[in-house]
């Protein structure tokens, strides 16, 4: 049984989901890890990690509509707006999602679904470099 | 120190949530493990796994009426809507819950509270199968 | 390799966050542990386990607004109320958020980015006793 870490930063150009699936079976194959757990934290409060579809962008487009329409950026309900009007929407985005993602890997490869892509999604509205550490223990 | 995999498969009646403690119990059981990590990973998109009170089954209901509210089926927000009224909804409610879950396991049975059950969250209205890896990791 | 349990439990004054990342840290160098996987499970069904923002106090006045108006106390939309108002909302906002949570270990520290704290977020309106079973596999 062996582990390893790896960190992992992606350059963001504004809110939105960023795919990193790639990215993740990359470092997967480049140490030839067969079977195991991978774990995913991210080291941010206001992105989260998400697993969602990766064939229609029209989900990414409506996952973004619909947190815009939930928690709208500027609402007078808020009073931390140090950093500007996405400043706490960001938060409750962060809040509403996830910060970390446990995988099996199996045969060398993430036990995604057909349709399943691992993204970064970005709540700030300005560009920012986003870190995320890797974990994998197993073979 | 070992490790195991497993696929669960559920067969969905449509939306609506579905207890599998029982199964993952049943998992660790046969294969004697007594001290570990568990960890699920649901392989789809518009389904998600949750933790969550298995007394009152009105508990179910309301979480369901909850997030019917929350995220309308129909709703004139979304362009992705190929699959039916049903599709994006169960996209959102994808993301503003969980597809993985990591539970430790601690003389033979999960760390569950008294009231916490384990359950596949259907999102479409519509029966479905699908598929949860199970993976364990300790002695 | 090696593996560790720890069950700590947290005494809540009623609905809001209260951080533990001490709590974390200190079990960690107590059991000299290096590099590996630190999982947090909540036992309840009424509360929840969040990374987030730990320097302004705002934040977490914010989101719990944010809460609040999203699931108020009270709604007629729910038939699950033999507890009281808070009970239901406080079920929706566990299942909004999580249980469980995955950090790994590098070096004898969680990977925490510099502003995430680890915080127990009670959903209930009055006191209640939290137990959080905390596992460790690395070296």
């Amino acid at each position: 049984m062996i582990q390893a870490f790896h960190e992992l930063v992606i350059a963001t150009r504004g809110r939105g989901l960023v795919e990193f699936t790639d990215e993740v079976e990359k470092w997967i194959e480049k140490n030839h890890f067969r079977d195991g757990l991978l774990t995913l934290h991210l080291r941010h409060t206001s992105a989260s990690l998400l697993i969602q579809e990766n064939a229609d962008p029209d989900v990414r487009r409506d996952l973004e509509a619909f947190f815009k329409r939930l928690a709208p950026d500027g609402d007078p309900l808020f009073i931390h707006t140090t950093e500007g009007d996405d400043d706490m929407p960001a938060h409750v985005r962060t809040a509403l999602t996830a910060v970390n993602l446990s995988i099996p890997v199996r045969g060398g490869r993430p036990v995604l679904g057909t349709w399943q892509g691992v993204y970064l999604w970005e709540h700030r509205t300005h560009p920012h470099s986003r870190r995320i550490a890797m974990h994998f223990i197993g073979e």
